[in-house]
C-alpha cells in the first residue's frame, strides 16, 4: 500500500497518523488527574521483577525521596544493588532479614520467625511519615508458604498505609487477595531463558 | 491434609520437601557452565521493561562495571534514573538521542536520522572494550516504525557484539527477528493498572 506513495506522500501520511495519536493520548492523559500512594506487585516466572521493583527505588532516590527496602528472602538480593543502594546512606533504609531460601534452611519454625520479624520492619517503614516508598522484596514468597497470614498483610495495606506511601511487592505466585488490592500488578512472563541453554548466573545480570 | 498434622509432623514434612527442592536446584545449576555477554529483550504492555533495564544498568554500576545508555525515544526518560546514574560518572555513558515521541513530532525524516544517530552511538558502545554493558532504551519502537532496518540491527549483534558484552534493548512490540537471536526475552505483561481508574503519572513512579 505505502509502496505506491512518493516518500512525501509517506511523509504527510505519517504526520497526519502521528497527529491523531498524539491527540488521543493527550484527551486520555487529561482525565487522569488522582495521585495516591500505589500498592504495586511485581509477579510471574519471568526476570525483571525485583530488578523493576530496584528500578523504581533508584527513581525514588533520584527524586531525593527517602526509602526503605526490606528483604524477606536472603540470597534474593543482589550485590550490586546493594553497593548502589549504600551510596546514598541518607535516603535508604535497608533491612536484610531473613536466613536465606527456604530451601537452603529447611527449618519452618525459623522462617517464621523471620518473616514475621521483616513484616514488623516494612510495616515500621511504611508508618514512617518521611519514607514514602516501601519495597517489599520477595513478600509473595513468604506469604505463598503461609509464614504470614494473607488477610493480615492486606488489611494493613488498606486500612493503614498512609495514602501518599507506594509500596511495591515483588515474587513470583501474588496471592489473588493481594492482587484484588493492588493498583497496579505486572506478570513478567518468560518467553526465552539463557539456562535453557546451559548458560550460568552471571555477575550484573543475575546478581 | 495438613490440617491433621502435629506441628512437628509438619515441620519434618517441610523439612523433607525443602531438601528435596535444594537438591533439584543444585543439580540443575551445577549444568549451567557457560559465560557469556546476553542480548536481553524486555518487552510487552506491561510495565517495568525500561526499569528493569536500568535496574540491572544499576546492577552493573555495583560491581564497578563501565556501562552505556542509549535512548532511542526522548521522553521516555526518567529524570531520577538520570539523577542517579549521573552520581556515577566515572562508569556511565548516556546518549541522550531523539527528539521526542514520534507522535510529538510527527516528522518521519527527523525521527530517522535520529535513529540513526542513536544507532551509530550505540554500536560504538557496544564495539568499546571497556564498555561491558550497553541499554538500548526504546529500540523496539524505533525497529517497529522501520526507521533503523532490522537485518542490520541483528546482524551487528550476532557478528559484531563482542562476547563479553551484554545488551539490554527494550520497548513494546519486539520484532520477531529480535526475539529469534535474543539469550533472554521477557514480556512485561499488564494485568492491572491504576491508569484504568483514573490516576495520574506520579513521581518516581512513571516518571
Amino acid at each position: 500500500m505505502t509502496k505506491d506513495m512518493t516518500p512525501e506522500e509517506q511523509d504527510a501520511r505519517h504526520a497526519e497518523k502521528m497527529k491523531k495519536k498524539k491527540a488521543a493520548r493527550d484527551k486520555i492523559l487529561a482525565t487522569k488527574t488522582i495521585e495516591k500512594g500505589l500498592v504495586i506487585v511485581h509477579t510471574g516466572k519471568g526476570k525483571g521483577k525485583s530488578t523493576a521493583a530496584f528500578g523504581m527505588a533508584f527513581r525514588q532516590i533520584g527524586h531525593g525521596n527517602k526509602i526503605a527496602v526490606i528483604q524477606f528472602v536472603k540470597g534474593a538480593w543482589n550485590s550490586g544493588e546493594k553497593a548502589v543502594l549504600e551510596k546514598f546512606p541518607e535516603l535508604v533504609t535497608i533491612k536484610a532479614m531473613g536466613e536465606g531460601f527456604t530451601w537452603e534452611t529447611q527449618d519452618r519454625q525459623k522462617d517464621i520467625e523471620n518473616a514475621e520479624a521483616a513484616w514488623a520492619e516494612a510495616k515500621k517503614a511504611i508508618l514512617d511519615p518521611e519514607i514514602r516508598f516501601v519495597l517489599m522484596d520477595e513478600l509473595n514468597i513468604v506469604l505463598r508458604y503461609d509464614y504470614l497470614p494473607i488477610d493480615e498483610v492486606t488489611s494493613f495495606l488498606q486500612n493503614e498505609k498512609p495514602e501518599d506511601t507506594h509500596v511495591v511487592i515483588t515474587g513470583r505466585n501474588a496471592k489473588d487477595e493481594l492482587i484484588e488490592i493492588a493498583d497496579l500488578v505486572t506478570d513478567m512472563t518468560l518467553i526465552k531463558h539463557p539456562f535453557r541453554s546451559g548458560v550460568k548466573a552471571q555477575e550484573g545480570i543475575e546478581f
